[in-house]
């Protein structure tokens, strides 16, 4: 069975390696006579790519993509576009000490067990390298749906958690800082603490919080694929996600139905957003806003004990070169997975009347 | 588009409004040969039915299902399983006063400007009594896993949490009370609390907790179908959903990465379990666990303020029969889509080598 | 694996076997405010039932339908629409006598071998009672596009052959003779064949015409989902058919291009119509025509010899009531496959550009 | 909507255009620890690739495949396999002269009403060129598949038909003439002609025939996804063709029921196979075969009228390098996506049971 496809309308296929030749992806169902702004692609990539600033890996990859298809004389054709980013710097030497060793809380052990053999150069294709092409693809969606922006940060790193409501902050910096957290105060107080996390070879966990505005209402197809059931899925479906919640999430279940509520305007708005722009699984013209939780990175450069295909406990080190924590480099892979959905659901709805 | 489809290979199909003339669903991709417990299928719809204590529901359905194809002499035949259960006890009258009125919180007005008209008696289609036919589909998927126990009970009741891990509880005393906790103390409190909820025409929110043993490794399908991913869109699918996490989950965010990892034994199995049964997106053969996150009942006993059709802002209040709290009857249904997608992810997996 | 679904976004999934209680099917993505003409959908159910005339197998079935979801006060609602066909006649003692037996040309001994067990009671699910739930289907989808004209008519039965293109038929004859072709001279040769065919306990093949007027252009998903291998994979998907061709299908390999090419006219149509109206896989905005073939009905009322589940070659004679020639009754059915493919192509034409 | 993605487990998605700088693909649900031969992927591929003789295109194409994932050691992993076929030989130049003429019989019109705008070079995506990439994945299907044989052969070009059964042919001799026609005498006089519709600027038409052998009984979902509907839709999205029959076909319909049934031998193969290896749209275990008409090519080498994109109807004449028969170059087309129809059930019927 196959797992490497996202999405019903708006399709991303994807492939590759941490170590293979490229990674690449074909976008199908994209519509037609869109204007590509090639620059702005890019950019989104060189948000995720690794080098990126001092708290991420040092792994040296341009990751330039390549579109092979699908647009002409600037414009989308309507057909699939296929596009490559070719894996330049690949230190595949690296992992040799892990070719029969499995390293905990990684996803080795399950790979050999589900497929019987894998790439275990760099995690093979359980790699997070793997969403250099969801990114790819969601900002080509994000340039579809031009009126409508997409803006994640980082809400959290370990303990130090953004106190603010996403409304209270002002999402233009996040951009100005190596952590991506709009609250400059606590980016600054994050990124120390990263470094301080990489120095004693640890990793650490945080939140990425992603709002999405001017969504027309309707989006989302009930029963199951109600908005935010895909938006969740296609968050979870990210390396390292252990959580999603929308509006009030788990905060909301210790309210009373009084409480929680969001109480009409004339209009058709909301006095406030606890629903977090969904209702019943659609949209209904709100912010949307949503939290994801990512674990700590498993690869430590401390000595650690992993499982070797002998089945004996073996001590090992992580080699290479890996992010202490992977909320910043995640930020622009929330949004590009946002942006897929809430385009797949636009095309879809409308289909709904004639 | 049609969003009423849930699986891939197992594959239930639903149709049905809450005071239509029948719900029903068609069950498609349901191994052959496999003897059917009807009477287990009836015990699970009754967990979830209304009427069944004295904090839920009082409207009374008998949320009989007959099957109308697939079974034949008592055995599944491996064509499409085809079932409705009939809407006996609808009072529609008690709806009048909602046709030209949105509720807050409610699906109404997404509806009503997603699809231009709409069933409004009880919510029609975006009624939770669409999910009785989850729990069927549900119960047949864990008469083909017989092996794979799904153990979901109720974990928080508004401010009322259960403070113990689910190793220290015993799941077999889920049922023995009408909130289905199995931490007897506890349970005693959150009973009298939804109680004094509903005299108060107020309602509640609350937490399920899920255990899920002896699944097999290696189902899920990366890098998008990871089977936290599709558990996660499965539970987000549920009426009243806002938040889904598993393992560690949002907690686990805040650890080190030297604390978080779990270490292997021997045998493959790991000393602890934050991953939550689930690594790289395939089941690693420990248990996993996850919770859902239920807010409070939007309907309300209390006057509230509602929208009408003309933009008018109107005084409302809740009449026919409510849940002070969904989290007891949305056990059964949690297990149901548990089920569903772990069989799904079973055959699936079947295909991967040859 | 599941085939009980046909169509993307307008979706047909069925159930049902001949001999059980019920047939029956869900509707999903039906566009939304879609007046219903009940009538209209009982007519077409009523152009494929058993027993309409002497040259139809004399199974009395009412065939009556019954909506039970998605339809609101007439119109449809957008919501996934269940309906079920009561099986009234059904006569099982008649198939009591291949219970253990396969017979030549059925589907008998596959099922058995696929499945391991089957319900043999008039085919099971292999029957082809089960197009009537399409029949439905097809007659929303016609509803839906009402400025689209389906008009499929018996152009074989045996050797006899309307020698006619179909510019030069009145097809509105079709309906007025039992065997459903408009050539009225052929339609009772064709009839007499039948009577004679069926006094031998015989039975013979034929193939039926579609014409498709109205179709916009632009229809059709290249370079998979051409609309023509769509419309095959719909024709073909109906039971006892053998073959489609559509526009100058198997005639045309024997001409050269010079002879085969449609010139266009100024305003984009063209001066002949080779291309059946499919161009590339896209309509054109000219009729769209294409042939089925269906090969004779595999029950007789003849001896003939069988295969045992022991693996005893036994004597056997088609007992109940069946038809010597499908054509007449398979007329509405392929003009609903036609429909709903239409449709479904429509409503993805949608989503091409934003 | 999205029409480039064929099968449900084993799934190709493919891109490209014609005259674009890469085609290719991406193999989806490929089993795991499958030992790829590489050359027998690129010989696929030289049989279909132009240049190869004197009665096919002569427009120079190494069509040499890289693959950039999901094998590793020479062994697939079970991961997404992604592949390249560079275009070396795109003279672009050629095509200038329709950039704003829309061809007849051609799908220029059809493309430029669907989508708005069109990549014209060579007919873009439009063109047979895309089908390389099926050849790259049905390659890879019969390494998956390896005791099945799948021998397509031509069996018509224009009015010269092999007028005997496959049975009698020895169908090793396909490949040792240029047509690909095992009956030699014929293959000779095929070539003398399409030598001669070139000649005069000339095109025709043709047939291919292809043979399955060694098909386990038990392949095919009804009730839509019968086998031959799949296989039909397979041949159907091929460029050019216009129809497809199987078994006893068209043919078959004139025949009676006591004529046509193929009687069981007590191992429950049949006598005959006029059923074409498939019954209920199940594999019954016989060879499976079927035919696909071809069209004559719609690019003339003569003076033509055209549309031009102002109304004007303008002389036009093909220029570029044009196949004057495509049944030649078709046949491994057909072997590839018969191959894909075939391994896609096997992997689907191993979900049926547990």
């Amino acid at each position: 069975m196959s797992g490497n496809t996202f999405g019903t309308i708006f399709r991303l296929t994807t492939f590759g390696e941490s170590h293979g030749e490229a990674l690449g992806g074909i976008i199908d169902g994209c519509p037609a006579g869109i204007n590509i702004d090639f620059e702005a692609i890019q950019k989104e990539l060189d948000r995720r790519k690794p080098g990126q600033s001092a708290i991420v890996t040092q792994r040296k990859e341009p990751d330039e993509v390549r579109f092979l298809s699908g647009i002409f004389e600037g414009k989308t054709t309507g057909t699939s576009i296929g596009f490559i980013i070719e894996n330049i710097n690949q230190k595949s030497h690296d992992y040799n000490h892990i070719k029969n060793v499995y390293r905990p809380s990684h996803a080795d052990y399950v790979y050999e067990q589900k497929y019987g053999h894998r790439d275990y150069r760099g995690g093979g294709r359980s790699s997070a390298r793997e969403t250099a092409c969801r990114v790819v693809a969601g900002a080509i969606a994000k340039q579809v749906l031009k009126d409508i922006r997409f803006s994640a940060y980082v809400s959290s790193v370990g303990e130090l958690f953004v106190n603010k409501h996403y409304t209270e902050l002002d999402l233009s910096l996040t951009e100005t800082n190596p952590v991506r957290c709009p609250d400059l105060e606590l980016a600054s107080k994050m990124e120390n603490y990263i470094k301080e996390i990489r120095k004693e070879g640890d990793t650490v966990g945080g939140t990425i919080t992603c709002v999405i505005r001017n969504v027309p209402i309707g989006l989302g197809e009930p029963v199951f694929d109600r908005l935010h059931a895909q938006l969740g899925k296609a968050m979870l479906s990210i390396n390292a996600v252990k959580g999603f919640e929308y509006g009030s999430g788990f905060e909301g279940t210790k309210q009373r139905g009084s409480q929680h509520n969001d109480l009409f305007n004339p209009d058709g708005t909301t006095q406030t957003n606890r629903s977090g722009g969904i209702q019943g699984g659609i949209s209904n013209g709100m912010d949307i806003y949503f939290k994801v939780a990512f674990k700590p990175v498993a690869t430590l450069m401390q000595m650690q004990s992993a499982l070797d295909s002998d089945g004996n406990i073996v001590p090992m080190q992580g080699k290479g070169r890996h992010d202490p924590c992977v909320v910043p480099r995640a930020v622009p892979i929330v949004e590009a997975m946002a942006a897929m959905v809430i385009l797949d659901f636009y095309l879809m709805n409308k289909t709904v009347t004639i």
